[in-house]
């Protein structure tokens, strides 16, 4: 894309009360825009990272038999009640149709996914399955004040599955977790992610947190180095130890909850009636487990780990656009490469702005893409173009002709 | 993908109170499922389905350089104050957050875009551009009875478009005309679909919807037969004439407002202050135009304008599958068929269930995908697969080495 027509641009002045990173590099750069605390609209560079970000969670979510589905964002209150939560869910917005009836707008969705549920499951014929959104949540927050940290608004991926019993919960349970891998694997979180131990609820003896270190995470988790793995602020009193290998040397860190699964039990079957007649045609309560995922929390999270000083530097994968071209007053031959970048399928962000060059460095600094090509009459008279990736300190200059190859080689590692 | 595996069915049972045939048929066949009155959810089918006509509205908005983003659905008081739409707009969904705020759900954007622009406009070098999202809109309505024609959650592509001056509005205005075209055009429904003159507000003597003939709409347009368009009722009284040729015999028509295109002049650019500064360096206000599509509601007529009374009938660019494969207690012969087509990139529903023939035919056609395969012992001793369209009759033997082929001709050519 040509930079000229992009809508936005980096902006010096940010809102007063922003007092996150990532939110105010993504506003800086233009990826977001804030309406409120905790609410924000995704820009054209923002929207495409969003979508690399879902893109991805949805191949894995489609690898373990997911169906992709949208379920409503305004939740009848008769179903909040079924499950006991319309009084107890702090966190819900709520509100009064026409119709006089009340709606709470969805923070999660099992009152909604249970009694569709049990609209398809009569026998054990019908079991397993698993059904997944992408989806608008909207959570009533007291503060907001960590960016795409913590939003009102925001997007989650949740993954619902159902079971004629445990151990065909507990094997599904272990297929999402190794999705979750993948998935942090190719967001580029995977080292710093940690499986982490936390409250069961009545019907396991734990859940478990995807948290990702990081300085501005909002919780602490205690970590063994040893097994890879780390329990939750919230049981660390009762499980001091690691959960895999006994041992009581944790170390404390500050993470953010990128992911969490859960196994429900018959948390909500029992509520909405979600039953199964089994092989003897006894009816039996069908066992649920639920998985969430945050991608705007994700990119958030991604923002506060992988930045310098001048800005942000985007995983491969996730990038708004792959390379940033920069034309330092060479519009003819820029041109040609901006070109030929495109018809070779490399995503280019093409700085043909008719400003500084300072201006054209420090924006590809603030946005990020992972490489950055520069032509100009200098590079031009060694019949070359400058190439730096983001994350390192030198550029070096290429052949004109060895471009193309060479950035193809460098992104088909990633 | 196997039907046996496919979490939804087709359900004899109707929600009491529901009377569109739209709603009636996506529901029996398992495409949505109804959570109030107005509120449904997309299952697998239906994602499908709408996700088509997503990417559809979406490369055509790239094509006239709309930029894609996603904003947000709680819209603050204070912006529905400065339009003053706050009191006077009689569909918001108000609520309050934990913070006091007040707050409406985005029943349209131009209070959220508005000020967006505004932070990136400042020169007549800024102009023009365009922005749109696809997302879910909310709307407050009394009654909502017509399926997915009047949602009171529904899903619109809105776009809008920022100019320095009228002239350059009009001529955007009249290349997402034949964006519209293009669309209405791959949806297969260009051939019902009459530009309708409407009221045109204070900045344009008209604007214009799209309607889509349907004897289930609840317009009524006027429709002049030689220029191929139509007057809507709410300035027929003044308007009685065709708006290009001047001829008096229009003739009434009931329809469904599937698009909408107006030019705001400066309706939301004054309150906001979008302002540039022209040649001269004078401040002028920006010239707005919004482009609305509702995807869902598109969905909903489709559902209404292709069917029988066996069931839906899907036109072959936004069919949830192309093919549905139904094996005959022929296991073995139909896998083979059915990798053959998946290798072959057409996209099967592949009906492996363990049900009767009866009930996978009744099924099949109740689904509407635009070509059934049946693999049958007396398929078989022919070295066939009996083919039939969704719209036709009759069914022919294809030899199984030819199927392929023949179905690859009759997909390349929608």
């Amino acid at each position: 894309m040509r930079q000229s027509k992009l809508f936005t641009k980096t902006v010096k002045e940010l809102p007063k009360d922003e007092g996150s990173y990532n939110a105010q590099a993504l506003i800086r750069a233009g990826f977001i825009d804030k309406v409120a605390a905790g609410v924000y609209s995704y820009l054209p560079l923002g929207k495409r990272v969003i979508e690399n970000i879902c893109q991805i969670v949805r191949e894995e979510m489609n690898s373990v038999g997911g169906q992709e589905i949208s379920m409503t964002a305004l939740i009848p209150k008769e179903n909040l009640e079924s499950s006991q939560r319309w009084d107890n869910f702090d966190v819900l917005f709520r509100l009064t149709g026409q119709d006089q009836r009340e709606y709470a707008l969805g923070a999660t969705h099992e009152e909604i996914v249970a009694p569709l549920a049990k609209k398809f499951i009569s026998s054990y014929k019908d079991l397993p399955f698993a059904a997944y959104q992408i989806q608008t949540k909207f959570r009533n927050e007291k503060r907001a004040k960590a960016g795409l940290l913590r939003g009102r608004e925001f997007l989650m991926k949740d993954l619902y599955s159902f079971h004629t019993d445990q151990a065909d919960l507990d094997l599904y349970y272990d297929q999402v977790t190794e999705a979750y891998w993948r998935i942090f694997d190719r967001l580029g979180l995977k080292d710093k992610t940690y499986l982490t131990y936390a409250s069961g609820g009545s019907f396991a003896k734990y859940s478990h947190e995807f948290q990702t270190l990081a300085e501005s995470g909002e919780d602490l988790i205690y970590i063994c180095e040893k097994c890879r793995v780390a329990v939750n602020r919230e049981i660390i009193a009762e499980q001091d130890s690691c959960p895999l290998c006994g041992q009581k040397e944790l170390i404390e860190k500050k993470a953010i909850e990128t992911g969490n699964i859960f196994k429900l039990g018959t948390r909500f079957s029992a509520p909405f009636n979600v039953q199964y007649k089994d092989k003897e045609g006894v009816e039996k309560p069908v066992i649920m487990g639920c998985y969430g995922f945050g991608p705007s929390r994700v990119m958030g999270t991604i923002v506060e780990i992988f930045h310098d000083e001048k800005g942000m530097m985007w995983p491969e994968n996730i990038a708004p656009f792959s390379v940033q071209l920069i034309s330092l007053n060479t519009p003819e031959e820029s041109d040609k490469l901006y070109q030929e970048l495109e018809d070779a399928g490399i995503k280019t962000l093409y700085d043909d702005r008719d400003i500084s060059a300072g201006g054209k460095f420090a924006d590809a600094d603030l946005i990020g893409c992972p490489y950055r090509l520069v032509v100009s009459s200098k590079t031009l008279a060694a019949d070359s173009v400058e190439l730096k990736a983001r994350t390192e300190e030198n550029s070096e200059l290429i052949k004109l002709q060895d471009i193309l190859k060479n950035l193809m080689a460098r992104l088909s590692k990633s």
